[in-house]
Formats: structure tokens, C-alpha cells, sequence
């Protein structure tokens, strides 16, 4: 596998983008675009909000009455159409049919989604100009994927975009791109997470499925800026076929190295998102290991992550192991604290804080050394199965997280 | 019912407490005893966090053992005595014994609770060293009272007591007075809460921990700071049967009046928690209406009450209802959002922010005027059931709060 500089969602074959401004924010570009010339496999991955937004529940149509074949997303940012009742949901329908108009494919096979505040109409008129505008733009061009990543950001202070190529069994190359955008808003309003890939890769329906949604179980689902489900909640991966590969059908070796790449593009946009969480200056990585499951693993590692007293400890530099283990006991999931050992290592050290169920007499000043660091690993070893390593990605809770959402809205 | 002006631990029959400094903390008080001439029928509720902390597990063994017959109880703030392994149970232990042979009395009716750091064992000599300082000062006196109070605080910044009287039917009059603690300590580390209620009424075993459990329920388990639970929460309540009224044996008239008043105390002692959370500088009501049935009514009232986004809107004095759907829509309780009614008010004014499935327009100004007032009732109105209404209480998250957090244990 190797990573393309500057590679990002144009990079498979066949796929084009554009990023614009049409309006909805003051100057910032606010308007995305993917499309594929072939009829793309689809599928997508919705927040498990029930407060869902109007642009999800047209997604979800369009990928059933076109059995999971699309041509283009359209994405708007600045603006979540959420909670914005049946005049949302026809704004949305709206944003697609013009979309269809404009590219001259039938409506079902168009995408639409959106992400900002919450409660507030789109402003319809200078979207449905955009969308007119935005289609003009189009292309594979490195700089118009970068147009695309920037114009889905919020909050969000740098651009999120990966590419990979992997060589397959029968020597085809095909590719993996992706964007995503992570929590806050330029009115903050949610920690919405949006992530959009693409892949020229020939692959059936029922794997592309099982695949990605395996990967966002252990990427996007795996991370946590506060612990808050958006109402706008999406990722998305459009298959095209375009690498002419032969067409992954069983769960070979070709299949492997797929998911294999595929969970690399996933995690790096994931800890992208992390990285660039709302006031966030301390990025953390925590492994459950020898768990006795893995859902329990995911239970105990999102626990820690989400914790308050956990990610203002780290704030604080403070090497409150007593957090983490309350942080676990709290989800009622059942272990033997006689077995655990918790230490924190980076660049600066490794440092043991508790073993067997007994806290040590460590190194205060080594602890702090290694709590200065940017990136912190947290190793929680429950020794007690067979679950090797579950990993999951957080970041601290600091004044700056609480000033942008305090922030007024207007 | 009475509020009994000054009224404490101490106000029903029978009870008398006190509270010194041992020498856990560096100065303030950190021992605190309650007795109880008579054998106390005793019913305690204890964490949920599977971490409990070495002097839960005394107590539930001593509970066991005297059939919920206890003297006194013996508190210490400033350790938590959690995480701490064997030697923390033995400590524990060890505190029972000592506080048993200071009073002459078994061990098994003895209590033990803890609140502070997690993790360092207790300065157990100056503790033992207190406990037979501390049984030398125990009486009734309102100031004993208050000591007792302030003799269990951490991080509180004002003491928690309430006592109050009624008139059974009979003409018998009985009292129940109250003690409590929140969130956060002198080396900020656990939002412990600790809830000791006494009472002179004369009931049965079954309908005092029935009472009790359906208090606890709708009262400390209705409240959040910061959604953590502790690894030494614990509420407990004695009823020695001083008041002399006839036994209360079932959930007659009598019964109802004792319910009512217990919840009346339990409520204000749950209420001054969140009035004193870490950095609080807002307390927020939240009102479920016509919810299918409690346990869903319960479900959405505390995410809202847990929602950081939420929380930081309050602080940020931000008329942000989009936040309080999206946290009942994360809960996964299913509602129909086109019927829901939300809106604030306080001495300030109310005013409808969302009705019907559609935001409303609605006037800042007076959202602004609401928001700024230190108490803020929240309703949500669902349209869709009979379970009237369900109360929950939280304040807003303030840079204050992860200050206090982020602070060094040392």
C-alpha cells in the first residue's frame, strides 16, 4: 500500500470534484461536489440519531429506489437542515432534483447532504444558483479535491483528505480517496462528522458493504470529540469500478488488502477529526487490551474517550489513573481489577501508574514529562481474554471547547 | 409539612453526629460521625460504577450481617479509599473496628464512607487516631450538626443540610433531617455524591427501602454534573422509630405523607448538588411532558441534563433548542418530533422556541433575558403519552469547570 502525496478524493479513476462559496456562509467556501461518469456502487453509513436530517432521509430513498447506484453528492456546509420539518425535507428533495437537472441523470441516483446549524431554513435560492455554478466546475484536478474538502468544513481548521493505491493479486492497481470534516460550526451548533470516499475498485454490493462498514466500526465510530450524536451525521463510499480490476466477489486475498487500505483511509480521516476537535490540544489513543470481547473492549475504550474527568485530566497533565478505572467501571461491563495494568507512553517515556489492582509509586515528573506531549497512548491491559487490541481515539476538554459552544449562534 | 428552620442530621430523635479534623486534609474539617442510640433500621443505595471503592463493600457486608441494623456511621473526606486494592479494604476494616470499640457497640452496625482522591491509601493512623477523638464530641447540638455537614465536603463550596417535621395521622410527629455533598475535591479527582438521611419515624423494613429507593430515584439519580458516576457514591437513611408513632406497615395515608416529605428532602439535598456543581454558574429544570411512560421520560431528561453541547450552550446564554433534540434523538427512544412543544421560562418570561415539528420565530431579546437569569426551567412538551411529568436538574459546563478539573492531584 502506498500513500499518494496530495492525494484526496479525485484520485481514483473516473471521480471529479468542486468546492465553491454560493452564499450560505459570509465568504467561505460553502458548496461540494463528487461525481462520478459511471453509475457508482453506493453505500452509506447514517447517524443513529432519530432526530435525523431532512438531506439523510433522502439519501436513503435515492440509494433504495436506485439500488445503490449513484452519480453525484451534492454537499452543503453552514447549514444542517435539521429539525427544519416538511419544508427541510422539500428543500432537500429540492437540492437534488436541480442537481439531477444540472447533470442530466435521473434523481435517484444523486446524494445530498448537509452539516452546520441546526433549526435554520436554507437559504434554497442561493443553493439551487450554486448547484448551477458548482457543476460548470467540475474536474479531477488536485485542486478542485481540495476545493472539495474545504468547502464540507465547519469548524474545522485544516482540510481532511487522504489517498491510497494498493496492487492487487492480478497485478490491477485501483485506488482509495477520501475527505471528511469533523465537529463544530462556523455558528456552532454540532459536532457533526461527515466522510466521503471514493474507489475505482470492482467489487460486489454485498462486500463493499460488509467492508466499509467493518471500517467505520473501528475508525469513525471509534473516535470522540463529546461524546454527542449529530443529527447529520454520514459516511459514504462510491465504488465505480473504473480500475478494471477482476471484480472482488469472495473474501480472498484481493478482498484483504482492500479492507486493508480502505481501514487505513478510514482511521487516518478519523484521527484527522480527533486532531482537529473543538479546542482540542492533546490528541489521545487508547488500547483496550486482552479483553474478553471486542464489544466489550469498544464499550470500555469509548467509556475513557468520553469521559469529562478523563479528557480534563489531560488538559491538566494530570496522570489520573483513577479516572480511567471509574471511567470503566461506569459502563457496568464486568472485569477483574486485580488483572489491570494501566500505563501511558509516547516519544517522552513509558510509565506504568497501576498493576494488579494496586496503584504505584511512580515517577511523578516522568508522568508529566510524557503528559506535555501532544500524543498520548494509553495502554489499559485488562489481561483477562483474548481480545488482542481494541483502539479508539479522543482528545481533551479545554476552555476552548467550551468557548465555541458557548458561543451565541447569531 | 414543616421546613424546620437550622434543621440537620440531627433534628429527628435519637441522632447526634459530629465533625473534626483528623488530618487527611490540611486544615479543614475531614471526619464526620453519625450515631444512633437505638439500633437504626438502615437502608443503603450504592454506586453503580463496578470500581466501588473499598468501604461500599464494608458496608454492604455489615448490612447483611445485622439484618440493616445500625449505630453509627463514620465518614472521611479528602481519600476516597478507592482503587486501592487490599490494603483499602483492610483500612476500611479497620476503621469499623475502631469506631465499634470506641462506641462499645458491634461491628457489624457500623458504617463507612469515603470521598476524595481515588487511588492513595488513607493516612490510616491520623484516621484511627480521630475516630476515637471524634466519639467524644458526638450530641445533638445544631452546630455538631453542621460540623457533620461540613465534615464531609470536597470540593463544595457551601454545606447541605435540610430537616423538616410532619404530623401523621395519628398526631404522631416525625422528623427527617438530612446531609449532603457533591461534586469534586480538594485535590479534584471524582463527582462523589453523598446523601445521609435520618428519621425518627417508626416504619417497616419494606416500605423504608421502598420509600427510599422511589426518593432516590426521582431525586439523587435525576441530577447531573457531568454525567460521571462515582466509585463512592452512596445515599443512606436511618430510622430508629423514636417518634413513637405507630408503626407505619403499609402504603396507607400515612405512609404517603412520610413518601412525600422523604421526597421533599431528598429533592432539596439532590438540587443544592447541582446549585454547587463544579464551576456551575447556571441551574437548569428539565420538565418531560406527556412522555409514553417514565422510564422513556427518565431517558431523555437525563441526556439533555448530560448533553455538553447543551450544557455550554446555557453557559453561553444561547437559545440553542436544536441541541436539546439532538440530544433526546441520540438517546434512541423513539417519539414523534412533529408533535413536540419545547420552551423556557423563568421570572424573566417564557417563551416557545420549537412547536409542532417546526422551528418557531421567536424573539431573541426576551430568549436572551431568560437565559441570563441563574435558574432556567426547560419544557419539553412530547404530545404523546400520559406519564405528566418527569423533573430533572443539571447546570451548565463554564471554562470553571475544566479548571477545576484539569488542576494537578498534587
Amino acid at each position: 500500500m502506498e500513500v499518494i502525496k496530495d492525494g484526496g478524493i479525485t484520485t481514483p479513476k473516473g471521480f471529479k470534484a468542486a468546492g465553491i462559496h454560493c452564499g450560505i456562509k459570509k465568504r467561505k467556501k460553502d458548496l461540494a461536489i463528487i461525481t462520478s461518469e459511471k453509475e457508482s456502487l453506493c453505500y452509506a453509513c447514517f447517524t443513529q440519531n432519530t432526530m435525523k436530517a431532512a438531506p439523510l432521509k433522502i439519501c436513503e430513498e435515492n440509494l433504495k429506489s436506485s439500488n445503490n447506484q449513484i452519480k453525484a453528492i451534492i454537499i452543503n456546509s453552514g447549514n444542517a437542515n435539521a429539525c427544519t420539518g416538511d419544508r427541510g425535507y422539500q428543500d432537500a428533495k429540492l437540492m437534488t432534483k436541480t442537481l439531477a437537472k444540472c447533470l442530466n441523470i435521473e434523481v435517484s441516483k444523486t446524494l445530498v447532504s448537509s452539516t452546520g446549524v441546526i433549526g435554520a431554513y436554507l437559504p434554497i435560492e442561493n443553493i439551487l444558483d450554486g448547484i448551477e455554478n458548482i457543476v460548470k466546475e467540475i474536474s479531477e484536478d488536485t485542486k478542485n479535491a481540495k476545493d472539495c474538502a474545504e468547502a464540507i468544513m465547519t469548524t474545522d481548521t485544516f482540510i481532511k483528505e487522504i489517498a491510497v493505491k494498493i496492487k492487487l493479486k492480478d497485478d490491477a492497481i485501483i485506488k482509495i480517496g477520501g475527505i471528511s470534516k469533523g465537529s463544530g460550526m462556523i455558528h456552532p451548533n454540532m459536532a457533526t462528522m461527515l466522510g466521503f470516499i471514493t474507489t475505482d475498485c470492482n467489487i460486489s454490493k454485498k462486500l463493499l458493504e460488509k467492508a466499509f462498514k467493518e471500517c467505520i466500526d473501528s475508525s469513525f465510530n471509534m473516535i470522540s470529540v463529546d461524546g454527542e450524536t449529530s443529527t447529520n451525521d454520514m459516511a459514504v463510499i462510491m465504488a465505480n469500478g473504473e480500475a478494471s480490476n477482476n471484480k472482488i466477489e469472495k473474501e480472498d486475498e484481493n478482498y484483504k488488502l482492500f479492507k486493508t487500505a480502505l481501514m487505513f483511509v478510514c482511521s487516518s480521516l478519523a484521527k484527522m477529526i480527533v486532531k482537529d476537535g473543538e479546542g482540542a490540544t492533546k490528541f489521545l489513543e487508547v488500547n483496550i487490551k486482552n479483553a474478553k470481547n471486542k464489544n466489550e473492549a469498544k464499550i470500555l475504550c469509548k467509556s475513557i474517550i468520553n469521559s469529562n474527568l478523563v479528557k480534563t485530566a489531560f488538559f491538566g497533565c494530570d496522570a489520573n489513573w483513577g479516572r480511567i478505572l471509574s471511567a470503566m467501571g461506569s459502563t457496568g461491563v464486568k472485569f477483574d481489577q486485580n488483572k489491570i495494568t494501566i500505563s501511558f507512553c509516547n516519544n517522552a517515556g513509558d510509565i506504568v501508574l497501576f498493576q494488579n489492582g494496586e496503584p504505584l509509586n511512580f515517577d511523578e515528573k516522568l508522568a508529566l514529562k510524557i503528559l506535555k506531549e501532544k500524543e498520548i497512548i494509553i495502554n489499559v491491559n485488562l489481561n483477562q481474554g483474548n481480545e488482542e487490541n481494541v483502539q479508539g481515539w479522543g482528545c481533551d476538554l479545554s476552555y476552548e471547547y467550551v468557548k465555541i459552544n458557548a458561543d451565541y449562534r447569531t
